[in-house]
């Protein structure tokens, strides 16, 4: 016999985020959201590597933390070091980075290290809408600093740091996602890296560096890491290889000294990031990971391509972009009679998923008339199609585009 | 040129756990934690799982949650309710579950869900040292009840509801370890699971059931779940795979229905579990557990009968425990004047790895001459020899045991 139901309505903590949505599959034409080109998973190689890494090391899967410690699988902290000094100039050893469960946990713990209500932080003013909401629930405001062509506007940084002094608030940390700016695709200035450190010390406020997306400039070339240029934890580094290589496998790293370290690894209570994706990744990266990104850069390239022309075919000059040099997301601007959030309702009818540019702004005003398209996971076909639907709805919202295909829609 | 260094000690946030110890290795007797049997582990199953999944569904890596959504891979929801039907007499569908990375990711998902600061919670007394950290790092407090041969004690359970009542508290939850319980490894008799279901309906507080160690029981049977004999939400119910199949895999699971898995899911914004582990365990586990449980059964009986082997003649009558009916520890209760957080101490100097009582029980009092013993993964060898040594420390700390393998020691 079934026991009494029971509400639980008056037991749930006050403060809970509204319910989740049910899923009901990804939509037709899904341009949000971090995820890649399924063509692009080096299947075979990651086989490979699963077969060799579990014969060699699977006993080892018995004990928590493999017999690398709580830091995470050690020949793959021993690939990120590697990889850090050769792309981004980094010299950290393995004992300097930790594995986590994709880099949210990066930003994660680094709030945790930091923020308590009340707080602080500087960040771009358009940026990406999973680090906003985090510092958000952590009761912290985030100050926006606009981003141009050259990245963060340091003026406006020097301006923002400037103020809050005068009111005696010393920011937790700059934010910055110097590398394939998230949604602006821009890339930061080695000049601007180097202002962005002056300031720093002038104001004694760490940076926090977010390069989940460095790997995927389209010329693989990229300016120094703060952290390399600045070569100590005055910058804490993330990274991730949910871009790079597979989101599913929730892999990213954190690289701080160890008195810095020691205090975030007493946050990571987790018991440890799931070992099978380490090794395998670990496994599969060790020599194979430069050329697997090469190949991915152009497949995604391809891919901005096609969608930058289905764009100008369907909006023409109603759509305004910069073309990013790298990543997975073009950032659209619209005119000014348009609210994104609105055509975001619209479209998702229509089987199109679009970010709307208020969920990846500080500014709600500023994020308004623009979106954020993701064109990794699409294929060419849907990457044409979705954005003709795109133009429909919009023309049918807002009146704008009033040409499409070099057609009349009519007002 | 480097930048200068940064001082973090005036940004931390205030109540930061202490810094983490640097990871050195294992001690060479390693009798704590949850880790298992090196030679369990079924490598060759992994292998083969590995290769035909990932040559199947690999390229769905290039989403986030694969394409199962935010609760995890969807065969593996599907295994867990199929095991639990059948194992454990659940009713469930794979839409009431949620993988997490492990089960303290479930821990962490119940407290957010409904702890705040000066709540109160219910537990055994002597409990899972993880669980009693997290409730009391939430603010909240944990009322022990003390556990006997079949379970914990519905008698005290019920005293301390009432008197809860009398102050006008209700608890948030009734967590309990009913199967093998963390650390007596008791097993709650059939019908204290149903007065603790009729004590919840009389208080009208959810029962909060985990069961990670209940695929160890020597003669593979158990009592229903709690959840099973509610049949619904008053009991949340967690379970593990780090104990049937490898801790380092990091996968639990939740059970509950869409009004509060919605309300869970909501908390869970780490953008999905890792997905190679769940996609190799989801592989090997269908059609593979049983089989593989049973051989570790046999595997885990005979070190325990080592271990106790051990016990007798290293400590003879000092050493007082049950023999457990399951599971991967043993509870050790020595003399009064025994401390066995020196004892830890003092151990662990020699090698010799044990969880202090304290650490595992709400009341330190009563914790203070117990310890708890891992035998799991240490070998046949490793386990006579550190016991060893473990008796010839406590005798030079404490004066006992005075007579090891029937040699005296003196005074």
């Amino acid at each position: 016999m079934a026991a009494q139901p029971l509400d639980y309505t008056s037991l749930f903590r006050p403060d809970l985020p509204p319910a989740a949505a049910q899923w009901s599959g990804f939509p037709k034409y899904n341009f949000v959201g971090g995820h890649n080109d399924g063509s692009s998973i080096p299947v075979d190689g990651l086989i490979a590597a699963a077969t060799s890494v579990l014969k060699r090391e699977g006993r080892t899967l018995a004990t928590y933390g493999l017999e690398s410690g709580a830091q995470g699988y050690k020949p793959l902290r021993e690939f990120v070091a590697k990889k850090l000094k050769a792309d981004a100039g980094i010299t950290c050893t393995a004992d300097e980075v930790l594995i986590t469960s994709g880099s949210l946990q990066g930003l994660d713990l680094v709030n945790q290290l930091l923020l308590k209500p009340g707080d602080t932080i500087i960040g771009e003013e358009m940026t990406y809408g999973g680090a906003l909401t985090r510092v958000r629930k952590c009761g912290a405001t985030w100050i926006g600093a606009p981003v141009d062509g050259g990245g963060i506007r340091m003026d406006l940084v020097a301006k923002s740091l400037a103020d809050l002094k005068a009111k005696g608030i010393t920011p937790k940390y700059i934010y910055t996602i110097p590398t394939v700016q998230n949604p602006t695709a821009t890339v930061m200035s080695e000049a601007r890296r180097a202002e962005l450190i002056k300031l720093s010390e002038a104001y004694g406020v760490p940076i926090f560096e977010d390069e989940c997306y460095a790997d995927l400039t389209w010329s693989g070339k990229r300016p120094p890491a703060i952290r390399a240029m600045a070569g100590n934890d005055r910058v804490i580094h993330i990274g991730s290889f949910s871009k790079s290589i597979a989101p599913a496998i929730r892999l990213g790293y954190l690289v701080a000294g160890w008195p810095l370290m020691s205090r975030i690894l007493a946050l990571k209570t987790d018991a440890g990031t799931p070992a099978i994706d380490q090794m395998v990744l670990a496994e599969f990266a060790t020599g194979q990971f430069d050329t697997h990104v090469v190949g991915l850069r152009k497949v995604l390239k391809r891919k901005l391509d096609v969608l930058v022309e289905a764009l100008h075919a369907e909006f023409g000059t109603v759509a305004e972009f910069e073309i990013p040099e790298g990543g997975i997301f073009l950032w659209v601007k619209l005119p000014d009679s348009v609210d994104t959030m609105r055509l975001f309702q619209a479209a998702g009818k229509a089987g199109v998923a679009i970010n709307p540019g208020v969920e990846w702004s500080s500014n709600a005003a500023a994020g308004k008339t623009r979106l954020r398209i993701c064109f990794a996971n699409p294929t060419e076909a849907q990457l044409r199609e979705g954005v003709a639907k795109l133009a429909e709805v919009c023309h049918a919202e807002f009146g704008v585009p009033l040409r499409s295909r070099n057609t009349e829609r009519g007002r």
